[in-house]
């Protein structure tokens, strides 16, 4: 399971004031301990509120990559304030994100190839998130088939089918489960199948429940990344407990352990 | 989810001394604790140290039915000591179990028949358990055939793909999840599916972990029975949440409440 960490994120309300005030201590915690607590990539968004996003990711990836060499996700939805972090990202990126829509998947895989890096595409086009498992799978095709047109390697993208609160799409849970199932028939080698799981309890009581019910039956999908929440110890716990279940991490009596020391 | 409750088994030290003792309390106790904990049916199984395994069952159905209504599934490996339960069963029974062996199912279904109950049926028989998702299957295939030849309608067997303690069938855990999957396609109206839980966690660290994670897999792939510990609540708060995911209970902010009020 490659795990990206979501956490330093300017959605937040305390991320986007460290964020403003340059709190370099904040973000750098976070950083490590995200990476200590198992994260292979770290989410890096300078939120809604950033007022020069473009130095704003410039300032943040530099005060992570100070600390930590995980790779880093870089979160926008403005192309030029992702190849701001490209530009100085040390290890291989991953872009976050593209959708379904021709333009988008042009300057996004443009970007993709130009700084070697993996991206993550969203089962979405300007028409919005679809609602049967039939059109995420159509528009996973479409942006498969671009990446290939475009030289991308499918085992370098993420199809993310968008994950909604259950509260207001409770329906479309079983939607997206199903096809993260039939995403990884897309190609050979399989693409990557990523969620952003949070979404998935917005706005409910017993998010950390909920969370980790999700991730553990996207798990028994064949999901294979997704962004969450590393410091959530229950989720930890239900992420390595499904892994050990599809066989992908050997039995031993201190199990857990063993794969928070890997 | 049918939930059947385990915990009156005499495979349990205490509990086959509450039987040898006739302490009517204890298993009373425990028939009206699974029931409220949302148990539809208790398993009843008099274990291995039975003196009298008939005359056991008998008190045993008895006992439980002078405190609760809810169905019993009567749980033994003797046709015999079956009967004796389905003899004074007030409500509808399930009997637990018949394998896929042509001797076995004969006598079981008859008694099904006999008795208007429903049937647990694994998908083994004389050569063990099988070790793969396709022999599972086919076994399964033989099973609802065979059921079908009876006169015992595919609604009424509850598919069981034998659950193996991850510890020492590591593999296994992924071939049931599959098998689970496409059992439901065997007939239409679809066969219900049924695990013995607790069996994947035997033996392990992080029993009730492994438990409701293991739990948590099937359900995604279309578990809707399973004989469980329902006193366990985070194996209950696992099951429920897995249950609104999957669009089985609308989604309210007291949904664990409203589960267990049902």
């Amino acid at each position: 399971m490659i795990i990206i960490g979501e956490l330093i994120n300017g959605m937040y309300k305390a991320l986007a004031k460290a964020i403003m005030d340059r709190e370099i201590d904040v973000i750098q915690h976070l950083a490590v301990e995200q990476a200590q607590a198992g994260a292979k990539a770290l989410d890096v968004n300078v939120g809604p509120y950033s007022k020069d996003p473009k130095e704003d990711m410039k300032w943040l990836v530099e005060s992570i990559q100070s600390v930590t060499d995980v790779s880093l996700c870089l979160d926008s939805t403005k192309a030029d304030v992702i190849e701001e972090g490209l530009k100085i990202a040390k290890s291989r990126a991953i872009i976050n994100s593209t959708d379904a829509d021709e333009e988008k998947m042009n300057t996004i895989f443009r970007l993709a190839k130009k700084y070697k890096t993996q991206v993550i595409a969203l089962t979405m086009d300007k028409s919005g998130v679809p609602n049967t498992k039939e059109k995420r799978l159509e528009l996973a095709a479409t942006i498969v088939a671009k990446a290939m047109d475009m030289g991308v390697n499918t085992e370098d993208i993420y199809l993310d089918p968008i994950v909604l609160p259950v509260n207001v799409a409770q329906a479309q849970g079983l939607e997206v489960l199903e096809a993260i199932r039939e995403f990884r028939l897309l190609s050979d080698p399989p693409p990557n199948m990523v969620v952003g799981l949070s979404n998935v309890s917005q706005g409910t009581k017993a998010r950390s429940l909920i969370n980790r019910t999700f991730l553990t039956m996207a798990v028994a999908n064949g999901l294979n990344a997704a962004i969450i929440d590393p410091l959530d110890k229950d989720l930890m716990d239900a992420l390595i407990a499904a892994e050990l279940i599809m066989n992908k991490q050997i039995y031993c009596d201190s199990f857990l352990d063993a794969y928070r020391k890997k």
